[in-house]
């Protein structure tokens, strides 16, 4: 088959890999249908993510049919059409039992296209299945549920659960490409008072507008001031970095209210300096995380009932075998106004190719 | 009346001040019965609090005696024995109403011994007095309730119920001065799996033992490894940081185990590095604050029943005019021994000079 092969920092191609099969008995082995690329890939292209080794297929979101399982699988099928999510959990560990999959320690957590072979493929092996894939309701097509595999629970559980939007707050969003806009969707539910989007790309905050921001900022004229004057000089109430850089961190940590949260959600790659000479007093909450996927069943309900915005944040649909072009779009999305890239192959229900 | 006065960095004095009057309705003055010292007013004679204007009687913690009132005052009068917090609150601002007093913007928050003269003097004005002093219950001595003005309510909220502390937890404590003593006290009320208290000095290790610490580290000798050990791996689930330093902060966010909480209660001086990069992925959640003492009241019942370690952490009780030799014992900590330096007047139910 074909994969997008990862060879080392800067260096990747579409090429032939071998066909995955079943190598423990709870695995399910998945044909591709619809898939698409993370900024966390364009970090793993970069050498920010070192444990990713030469020879690993990258990707971890994808929807497909299932063609194989383990002995042990007991909730899918052949024939199933499912979600591939970018978390796999082994159900058991002390971790799973607290539904905070994403750390998994039992061979689960973000491991598709970081620690084995990922989506970005014609065929995909998902380990521990019963638990790390979610068969489809019918009503959502494969190029918005596959924004279901990361981007919408990494911003409800990372961004907008973590941060604890409330009704009447002022949430401000830091960076304004899919998770942020993914955050700006579902901190929506809560009824806040208003939602302000920060970033450095008009197109960004046009889309930012489009899915509710109710104000936006450019990133370069300090938005901590807009904030300010909003807020009686108070600050946002709750604060999501969807960028993953110190400096927005840092942004963050100066637009946020005395008792208020910053919930982080970018992937760094350096340390950031907290201002404790300033924060210490302020009562302020910070959060990290990775996507556990808790959310995920309830995501696809809301999918299915047509109350997510998936299909705004899905800018370009390519051919699964146009990989290397669909990451150059990708990377480029200054230039193409690229949010989400979703590729599909020839036996899929995704073929259309919109202009950017 | 005799106060002890700030006169800039490095320059302080018990001397002759003014006598503190009624200036508005909502005020009440209290004669000083038993008064103590904080790290925080160390931090003022160092310069690390710039907003402490010269000339200002420092002082954030008392217990005494109501000898007038304004006009507004309704829940306490004249002759009420009271504890006197470090947190005077409007009652009426958006903060106040959430409970958030520390963050009071109706004039209170932490203002005694900051922004207006203090209780380190025989009288002291008690702004919004309402809301800011408490009756002492009988069974409480002066020189233990005093342990209610700031360490125990701060140690308490800051430390134990920011950090969420659950029955079975491993806690690490880092710093074991009274700040970090209380918490391991009040770390206990929650049936942790087990406290370790980390310091640089043998003494405190040993008064956190005490105070009920099941393991103690050595923060030169890698404090990190043993909490790992405990931990299958892990880290603790809570770690609070109760010494106000870049470099203690940064060891609390190495201890954390995936999913645990880092509870700042240090005041700092200083920025600290923030490793997102290796945190991003952790689901750790950091907070700080200022202590709001919306636990004054049931640490007061707790202390009358008997079940806060008040006593354990007075070392020191000298008479208030001696506050200048009390500054001197208890900034010499290290040779000292010091870990709270009571003082109380002539009038006052501690008089009894304790040994080192």
């Amino acid at each position: 088959m074909k994969g997008y092969v990862f060879h080392g920092p800067g260096q990747s191609a579409w090429e032939d890999v071998p066909d995955p099969g079943i190598q423990d008995a709870t695995d399910a082995i998945v044909r591709v249908d619809a898939v698409t690329i993370c900024g966390t890939d364009l970090h793993i292209l970069k050498g920010d993510v070192p444990e990713v080794r030469s020879g690993t297929v990258l990707g971890h979101e994808a929807v497909g049919e299932i063609v194989e399982i383990g002995a042990d699988v007991r909730t899918v099928r052949p024939g199933d059409r499912v979600l591939v999510s970018c978390i796999t959990a082994c159900g058991r560990c002390h971790y799973c039992r607290e539904r905070a999959y994403g750390q998994c320690r039992g061979g689960g957590g973000w491991i598709l296209g970081h620690l084995i072979d990922g989506t970005q493929a014609e065929y995909v092996r998902v380990p521990h299945a019963d638990l790390s894939v979610y068969v489809l309701p019918g009503a959502v097509e494969s190029k918005d549920a596959v924004l279901l595999a990361d981007i919408f629970p990494t911003a409800y559980e990372v961004g907008v659960l973590n941060g604890r939007v409330r009704p009447g707050d002022t949430v401000a969003v830091v960076g304004a490409g899919p998770i942020g806009l993914a955050a700006i969707a579902t901190a929506h539910l809560f009824a806040p008072e208003r939602i302000v989007a920060v970033d450095l790309a008009a197109p960004r905050l046009e889309a930012a507008k489009r899915l509710g921001a109710d104000a936006v900022a450019d990133a370069r004229e300090e938005p901590e001031q807009l904030i300010a004057d909003l807020t009686d000089g108070l600050g946002a109430d709750v604060v999501v970095e969807a960028v993953g850089v110190p400096e927005s961190f840092e942004m963050c940590t100066r637009m946020v209210r005395p008792g208020g949260h910053v919930a982080n959600v970018g992937v760094h790659g350096r340390p950031a300096t907290l201002h404790l000479e300033d924060l210490w007093i302020k009562n302020v909450t910070i959060t990290t995380g990775l996507v556990d996927t808790y959310s995920t069943p309830t995501l696809l309900r809301m999918a299915a009932a047509g109350r997510l915005p998936t299909s705004a944040l899905v800018t370009h649909v390519l051919p699964l075998e146009h990989m290397e072009e669909a990451y150059d779009v990708f990377a480029r999305a200054a230039d193409t106004g690229a949010l989400k890239v979703v590729l599909g192959g020839p036996q899929h229900d995704v073929v259309a190719v919109r202009a950017a």
